[in-house]
């Protein structure tokens, strides 16, 4: 039996029987005004008198439970997430994960005005990161979050944070109005490096498709790999990996299917169109395949499985992939049913587990 | 020997080894003042007067040869592609291609402004292509263009021109700035149904990615294809295949490796979703595997081309690739060389000459 910090007792026969796991996506969400004290003034009362909402997708959405799964909001208006009891007993526990990646859903770097009052949230959001989630129990691990469209207040805000020994990765959205790739932003994969931290990316609320905001959100979805997809090429060729070559990514929630026919098209025009961009000295996909990882949910589901071992040939590595539940959400995965019976147990092992915990330096692989 | 209505001779041996091809994305292109006099008044003067120059990528080329292949234009300010013998002697002869679909490259349903404008466009267009090149070499089908932007429009020139025995297809852009399954453009599939036209959905100069414009030339066109991945979602989540099932639609240049991913990934959230767009009746894959084509260039060539072929088993059929050399840009493909030579002869077969054949109701299988 297992007790966390704050007295949660993990009952032994839960989940006896399933192998440890790394969930490299769990969201645990602000509910409630709590968290408004974590803010510091003059910005905490001004979300408190103008009723300041964030951003937000303009879809409603089309499943019974929202954004997120029915069954993870015992009361109308509490937010899915927000409850640390609730996820152990639904999730951490009966799965059998020993090790939870806080991802929150709260992404400062979208906000497009008010670049001080992002940076606040930002602030406030890591040290309840800190106090209300990591310190409560052993089992996680947290990302904290930055606002990159004000480069310098972000690496302060990494060399305050990093250090903090549950912190393992800096989170920076999948967004559609900047590329983040660009010299400007490259202090914080400076810093990133500096403090041997990940760099995840996940979509937020301003992730746009190719064209904009499609009219549905079922349209949305099967395409909103694009902005991942767009931002890895932006890393790429604006030379992030060669000017921080021990730089992790992942890209977290963005699926991978898709990444034969990046890494096929992206090495193929590098090597005719490389005199655009001196500074990248390597094919694309070696970048791809050494630094930067991605998570299973959403996981596809193809009629034949087969054709996932064959999209692992493809890139050319098993060591990219790495489990995510995306608890609480709708479309929210188990470690016992995501992965296909096709996968051999040492597939499993490494993306139930190995895969993230030498990503994120745990156990054996700590530093 | 084969001479043509204008008298070009193919000479015997140019290509006496090579099976016959088709040709499904060549760019037949406007040089010079000539095409002027293709548009009505009062819009030929607009064009005189003000120097009127059409949309453009802001991008400069990074390739020795600008968007075209430096054999391709004999003088400076010649545009590649708007010579005809060239074109015979260059590619058509040596390649045998039997037949050659001219794409041209001017889309004027991507004119943002002047709707009335861009109908004048797009009628001197096709007028144009038929007196000068249609009507000159046996070889070539036409794609006729109109301006979506106003479909009633759109649908009196595919009236106009749709009956013309060489024309084949209506071109529209993969453009970014609306999503074309919408309602408002259904009048324009009927009209392509009612005249037994395909249509063709080609990169224009407003193609955009999920990050808008990116930096570089070269992320925008390894991100590229996700601009005909959003218009063929929004085809089918705009029930356009349902309201028209036997619309037939190709997606010219778009690369097609990312096809197994989004078939996935759209029937899994199609299982999940589909009560936000009940007017869809079948799994999106279904759609796409039976109505929509695509062509080889730009072709990726993996390491390991075996690849490819675990591809189309993804896909679930061999018979939606159609080969294409987008003769004259700076990365055109040979019928030759495209094809990796792991691929059967039958399969060669297929995509050189046969998916097209039955596509485009050539030889034996005209209506």
């Amino acid at each position: 039996m297992t007790v966390t910090a704050d007295g949660h007792e993990q009952k032994a026969d839960t989940a006896p029987q399933l192998a440890p796991v790394i969930d490299t996506d769990v969201h645990e969400m602000i509910s409630g005004p709590r968290f408004l004290f974590y803010i510091d003034e003059p910005y905490r009362s001004r979300i408190h008198i103008n009723n300041w909402t964030g951003t937000h997708l303009p879809y409603t959405w089309p499943t019974t439970g929202g954004v997120a799964r029915p069954d993870t909001i015992r009361t109308p208006g509490e937010r899915a997430g927000g409850d640390l009891n609730m996820m152990r007993e639904q999730h951490l526990d009966p799965y059998n994960i020993k090790y939870a990646l806080l991802t929150g859903l709260l992404y400062p770097t979208e906000f497009k005005v008010q670049p001080d009052f992002a940076t606040a949230i930002a602030r406030g959001y890591n040290n309840w990161l800190i106090k209300e989630w990591l310190r409560k129990d052993e089992r996680f691990l947290g990302c904290m979050h930055i606002a990159a469209q004000d480069p310098a207040s972000a690496v302060a805000e990494i060399d305050r944070i990093g250090p903090h020994p549950k912190i393992v990765q800096i989170m920076l959205p999948a967004m559609s109005h900047d590329t983040l790739g660009r010299d400007f932003y490259h202090p914080i994969y400076e810093a990133a490096v500096r403090h041997d931290l990940a760099i995840g990316f996940h979509h937020g609320t301003t992730t746009e498709t190719a064209v904009g905001l499609p009219p549905y959100f079922i349209e949305w979805h099967t395409a909103a790999a694009q902005a991942w997809q767009s931002q890895l090429i932006s890393l790429v060729a604006g030379g992030v990996f060669d000017k921080f070559p021990s730089l992790r990514v992942v890209m977290v929630e963005s699926s991978w299917t898709w990444l034969p026919h990046l890494m096929w098209r992206f090495d193929k025009n590098y090597r005719a169109l490389r005199r655009e961009i001196p500074w990248v000295k390597r094919l694309p996909s070696e970048y791809i395949r050494e630094q930067v990882k991605f998570t299973t949910q959403p996981m596809e589901n193809p009629d034949n499985p087969q054709h996932l071992l064959d999209m692992f040939e493809m890139v050319g590595t098993d060591e990219f992939l790495m489990f995510s539940s995306d608890y609480p959400h709708w479309d929210s995965d188990s470690p016992e049913r995501s992965l296909p019976s096709c996968f051999s147990p040492e597939l499993k092992q490494k993306i139930l587990y190995d895969n993230a915990a030498k990503f994120y330096r745990i156990g054996e692989y700590a530093r």
